[in-house]
């Protein structure tokens, strides 16, 4: 047996694992964001490759110190890191409400690229580790919104906790006029892409 | 005050006018499903009118059967049909479960097309009617499925009650490698496109 830790604390990436059937723990990293590249898909690579460098590291040091209390077991974190990239600008989570408001007003009939990074880190059961990264970009289009129809998504309070302030998987699908790429990848994580990149690793997450 | 009706038993579509914050009833209709049409656009479409036309029906002699009980109000009914079409094949929900393999073999590494019709039958409380339709298609790629997989697939049950015999909305989705389109249109419901066509004929969901 092995087990699946996913290095995020966030309740959507949560859903979709266990959407796809899986049993896993959640290990969130604290993931300090701090950027050294420029591109949005190495921007998420590298801050995916942060989240489950520290969650791998603190279940070492866990397992170290309860050694013999904890069977040795096979480990594969999965760390994902998304952000929102239109007309240059990065969009992260928005500060505050203005923030959010200056961000959909952005993205309102306009087409922007969402990027989620992902890291696996394997640890095997002997101790030999390996790392495997990639990140995947879903174009989202959207339909213009009105002065009215931004003030009354901010008032739904959905965009405080989201990169780009909006949640495809809420009432801003009103505002969604057609996605080309992977739908998951825009939720958070790239479900399809991930499933099958372990599949080439010889992975297979039925049968961990 | 006006009621919004759903003339549809599935489950998600319930989900997705609940997601966008809806208040609705649902009054399925049996939606006989006589196609005189060939293009799955048409099909579709012609699918989603007789839904509509028949719960508007329902509702309009059940008032009158009810005349001075029931208080005269605006209605909205909602009515959809959704298909697939893969290469020249009208895919609808699988007979059993050789059907469901024999599509999922089809969809396997291929490109498809998901058709949803919408109709909206609107009638006044001073008993004035309107109808309205469209269509969206969405199209989706698949990743190849290996015999196991489709065998896998088929095992957890989801393939039965769905258009093309798979839910993009769950299991399934790591097979999925991008879709160009509306989503919640594979989904069963393309909410967005329904929202904004509303708008273009005056009628603002949020304020019924």
């Amino acid at each position: 047996m092995s087990r699946i830790i996913l290095a995020s604390a966030s309740p959507r990436r949560k859903e979709l694992l266990e959407q796809i059937g899986l049993e896993f723990e959640i290990w969130p990293a604290q993931g300090e964001e701090i950027v050294t590249k420029t591109l949005p898909e190495e921007i998420v690579t590298e801050l995916s490759g942060r989240k489950a460098e520290e969650t791998a590291s603190g279940i070492v040091s866990y397992n170290e110190k309860n050694a013999g209390l904890v069977e040795p077991q096979d480990l594969l974190v999965i760390g994902a890191d998304t952000v929102v990239f239109c007309e240059g600008q990065i969009l992260g989570k928005p500060k505050d409400e203005d923030d959010a408001r200056r961000m959909l007003s952005l993205l309102s009939g306009n087409t922007h690229s969402v990027y989620t990074g992902v890291t696996f880190v394997l640890i095997s059961r002997s101790g030999r580790a390996g790392e495997y990264s990639f990140a995947e970009r879903t174009d989202v289009s959207m339909y213009p919104m009105s002065k009215e129809e931004i003030e009354r998504y901010l008032a739904t309070g959905e965009p405080m906790d989201k990169a780009g302030a909006y949640g495809i998987q809420g009432r801003c699908a009103i505002h969604i006029k057609e996605i080309r790429g992977d739908y998951y990848n825009v939720v958070g994580l790239p479900i399809g892409r991930m499933y099958q990149e372990l599949q080439k690793l010889g992975i297979d997450l039925y049968q961990m």
